[in-house]
């Protein structure tokens, strides 16, 4: 098997990248489980809804692994892609706001198997403490401070109501928590260097909404 | 109480400007909820963590409501921006996945208050069809053709699992239904004019991932 492996020093990934080298990753493991060894920069691009040249760029900027006239090697592909997007480690995760929404992401399934290892969840709730929702029993949040001086923590999820969630992200970027997953409807900023992304459903049905809006006055 | 409500035509909003429209409207009813009548676009930029300046043009797009030393009437702009956002209509939804999430979403409280109307839940699962999973009994998604028949949907929510997103979303589109928020981790589309938004847990987690790496390779 001929192998051009012109392997490039490490270049920064530019942030636009990254949500498509995760929707590249995606593809890859369904092209994988159907038992495919190589994949041509047009029929990723055809799988995920972009143009060749798109694919070639991004997947340039962490080595080349195109084999010229045959394409990608999927299990190679994919191994890069993984540790360029950190999914070869395993990040300790905890959920705070044990109810309907963080009791689903605790049993999402997705989770384990991209390395996001569950290791505690907190709420506020007497009715809820004690209860197993996906990770063992639910802690008070009044002992969030301690367990993280006790804990590594590398993600916090924060599923409480909006009232309470910029106190929570505080106390727990404090604690040290570098990264923050943030499903509260308000706009979370950290106080100190802490990576925050906001998943903004109230958002999403709002612009839902403004589109139908203009949609059904035509 | 003097007023120069200019209100201009309406222009069209630009996509981008959606997004915070809904922002302002979230930081509005927490002020309304505090018993505050008008507030400077000062006032509002410091809230939703932006300058005065943008939302000044934001608001713009649909008329202005400020009043020259005094600030924007809050109840006044509450309105206008739920009319904007389509807030004033009511959205009949369905959701099709009635697992972890999609109950989680039927029992989120934010859905009834923001006017979107959940008439049914779809489940391909025999475990789960007939249980009340927050909108009465769920349906077969073999029913959903018929059901889409016989009754108006302007909204389908997805929260199948991604094996079979896509057959779902061409299925409810095929059958006249003009918006879809997907939750599965495809890269859905529509093959017929309709609004397809996404959001993207797996997508978000993998970019966190991305960055807690670079952050702790430092």
């Amino acid at each position: 098997m001929m192998q051009t492996p012109r392997a490039r020093k490490e270049q920064p990934v530019p942030s636009a990248t990254v949500p498509r080298l995760s929707g590249y990753l995606r593809q890859l493991q369904e092209i994988q489980a159907r038992g495919t060894a190589t994949i041509s920069s047009r029929l990723l691009a055809e799988a995920v809804g972009t143009n060749p040249a798109q694919i070639r760029k991004d997947l340039s900027y962490f080595g080349e692994f195109g084999i010229r006239g045959v394409g990608y090697e999927v299990d190679r592909l994919i191994n890069e892609l993984k540790k360029c997007l950190g999914l070869d480690h395993t990040w300790d995760t905890i959920i705070v706001g044990a109810g309907k929404l963080g009791t689903a992401l605790a049993r999402y399934r997705g989770f384990q198997k991209q390395g996001f290892n569950l290791v505690a969840m907190f709420d506020a709730s007497r009715a809820v403490i004690g209860k197993n929702r996906g990770a063992g029993p639910v802690l008070s949040t009044q002992e969030l401070g301690k367990y993280l001086k006790r804990h590594h923590v590398d993600i916090a999820i924060v599923t409480t109501p909006a009232a309470v969630a910029q106190t929570i992200i505080d106390r727990v970027v404090a604690a040290g928590v570098p990264s923050i997953l943030n499903f509260a409807p308000i706009r979370a900023h950290a106080k100190k260097p802490a990576i925050v992304r906001q998943v903004d459903l109230s958002t999403e049905l709002m612009t839902l909404s403004f589109y139908l809006k203009k949609h059904s006055s035509h």
